[in-house]
């Protein structure tokens, strides 16, 4: 994705895939998230042309989801890692979301590949929708309801609560 | 996205693009989660050419996403409705998350255009992680751990466990 206009759509997931939707972006921040950080590391990683990594790493730094950093080993020129800011680590729970989405309805039969466990309890974690309270709701039992800000002009004829 | 090769990926964050991070197919999903199940009525809310809709929506029922149904008004030819499957329902969650990450860091200044609350309780919801009791684990408290199917030859550099 990455049309210009979806940077101001009103809706967010319009913003956020204006940001994170092009192709390979998703998989550069997996491997940012497991640790890698350097442009190489990257390329290896991914198989990925370095134009295109170059360019998907500078619209992720333009957004403040990861900060380049200069790096030099001796006898090497100049070089750059690619550190997540707080804002790119928060994306943990999208890719979270996609995973786990893809274990479960696009299973391999080897089974997931990793898993996530809260490191205080070692219990196994999964991304679930949860109120104010902290307990978790199932998505079954989530209303979207539109607020003020919603967009008039851009209304689709859906009713204007949905209990998914 | 949708590169052939992701489909089988052992990353099930790659499969799921596979599937869904072709353009567009994100925002399709977040039309049929607020109701809409016409063609007619995607390619006005998207704004979308008819031949990329068709594509997009051709593939989410491939993967079992959506569900193509017939149906005829008085004196028109038989068109198609497209219902989200109960996998393509779980896909909530997945755009909850990316439209909290966007609603909190790409705002803009009338705010969020939606909000979601639990239809119970009426208490507003987001998207977390949450452990096998129901409790919210802070994305900070999170380890991901490789499983005995983590591929072995497509190990990156990172450690085998990563604190978030």
């Amino acid at each position: 994705m990455g049309q210009s206009w979806m940077h101001d759509s009103s809706c967010s997931v319009s913003r956020s895939l204006g940001v994170l939707g092009e192709n390979w972006t998703f998989l550069i921040l997996r491997e940012a998230l497991t640790g890698t950080t350097r442009f190489a590391d990257f390329r290896t990683a991914l198989g990925l042309a370095a134009d295109v990594l170059s360019r998907r790493l500078t619209t992720l730094v333009q957004y403040g989801v990861m900060s380049q950093e200069p790096y030099r080993e001796p006898g090497s020129r100049t070089r750059y890692e690619y550190h997540l800011t707080d804002a790119g680590r928060e994306l943990e729970v999208v890719l979270g979301a996609l995973q786990q989405w893809g274990d479960r309805h696009l299973p391999r039969a080897e089974g997931p590949s990793i898993e996530r466990r809260a490191l205080r309890t070692d219990r196994p974690v999964h991304v679930a929708f949860v109120d104010n309270l902290g307990y978790e709701v199932p998505w079954g039992d989530v209303a979207t309801v539109r607020t003020d800000a919603y967009p008039k002009d851009e209304a689709p004829e859906a009713p204007s609560q949905v209990a998914n």
